[in-house]
């Protein structure tokens, strides 16, 4: 079951889409993962701009609250397309169960250029060991049968023992992101990629699960062929909240996405 | 006329708030200045939530989606309380005119601790220029009568010359974010604070306005009192698309907010 048939839509007339949340994509608890529900979200998104004439098929800016996890199995996308305009397009949508909201998100759409080049700065990729020197887990939640996969860097990954996972305090993950086929990685792609990882937190601090309250992703450029380079770390854990900032590089070493989110930390004793 | 009164809003009944969005505020156009609205958005928010029991008065993730430019004058504001929960609350905003959504932000509210340190990690503050050395701006568009001030780094700021603004090519901004009146500067103040600075694309490129297309912010810490210093910087511009980070420090080093919005930019030529 890989991304493109979890994420299929049945359209369901008035801006409204059927989704089937697949356990392939699960977290521990079996909820669904934030990135793959925010993927499904976009595709809906960019399908009813289209809809209502809309030439922006990439999602630029991205922002998503999660209100409540949804369970595993049917959900309803609502899109609100609220701006069809001559550089972006502006969307609205909401995954709903038992017709309730429980994750909003709002996408600001463009259409960005095949194999562009930055007009001005850079954010440069980070070093990774080689792939096969890296240890493969199945992406968003490590299962191996999504057809994805996070292959950590040795140097910059977490360990999962007995009392939970741990790391080397850093503060930062490094990660190759691969689709098992091989197969181009789109940019509403990216927004799943943007949030695969495990918690940056977790090489600090062992904690419990460390819920997203709101993220931010930002897709820059259309990725080319091959493996995804991310760095994911956390810069500031206080007051029971830490900012995790992701960045994201194609195989030429462009940046193709960007994200941040703030997530709630329970601190042990 | 201060930020306060400037954001002062007459509770309408039902969740709703009336504004009267002031010139003091506005940026160049006439139009109100985003930072200053997603003040007042968040003020309502803050507002809607402990009417509805929560015990969470700070807008620890806020995420902001411009949709329309709203004019200035009266203005209604929105609110829908989705969670009051044990650790934190949520609210979406709107901001209205002719009963259309111009502003829609989503906040997720906690209680941070008074003088708290960080659990782990920092941002270091950027050392800036002293505040007697620095060229003074009225805040948030430049306005001299709005009782906030940006005293800019000589060797971080931008020049207002015939052909526009300019600057040395850094992509960075420094400043003092002061208030006239020596008065505290409260967590919902910085949401302002956060989009109080002129494009640090003008830095790089020469354009017209640079409109924000979505902005997030992260309030992290309570400040002390006295001066902020701000640096504002943008990373890649690609495609007609800029991104700009915004790192807020109170008086005493820690970092109190942080900031990412997505800009569209017209290059020349």
């Amino acid at each position: 079951m890989d991304l493109e048939r979890a994420s299929a839509l049945t359209p369901l007339g008035g801006g409204r889409y059927g989704v089937e949340l697949r356990p392939e994509f699960a977290i521990g608890g079996g909820k669904p993962n934030g990135g793959y529900m925010l993927h499904c979200l976009g595709r809906a998104a960019v399908a009813a701009a289209a809809a209502e004439g809309s030439a922006h098929p990439h999602p630029v800016a991205t922002g998503v609250q999660y209100q409540q996890s949804p369970d595993l199995g049917a959900a309803v996308i609502e899109t609100e397309v609220t701006r069809v305009g001559r550089s972006v397009s502006q969307v609205t949508a909401r995954l709903l169960q038992d017709e309730r909201p429980h994750v909003v998100a709002r996408f600001t759409l463009g259409a960005l250029a095949e194999a562009s080049a930055p007009y001005w700065g850079e954010v440069p990729p980070v070093s990774i060991a080689p792939l096969e020197e890296c240890n493969s887990f199945g992406g968003g939640g490590g299962r191996p049968d999504n057809g994805t996969r996070l292959a950590f860097d040795p140097n910059h990954s977490i360990q999962f023992g007995p009392d939970g996972p741990s790391g080397d305090g850093s503060g930062e993950l490094r990660a190759w992101f691969v689709r098992d086929d091989g197969g181009d990685i789109d940019p509403v792609t990216l927004l799943y990629v943007c949030d695969a990882m495990p918690p940056a937190t977790f090489t600090v601090v062992q904690s419990g699960w460390v819920p997203t309250l709101d993220l931010t992703a930002y897709v820059r450029a259309i990725p080319a062929p091959g493996p995804l380079r991310i760095r994911f770390r956390v810069q500031v854990i206080a007051d029971g909240f830490a900012d995790e900032v992701a960045d994201v590089w194609d195989s030429e070493g462009r940046l193709v996405a960007q994200s941040t989110q703030l997530t709630a930390l329970r601190l042990p004793g």
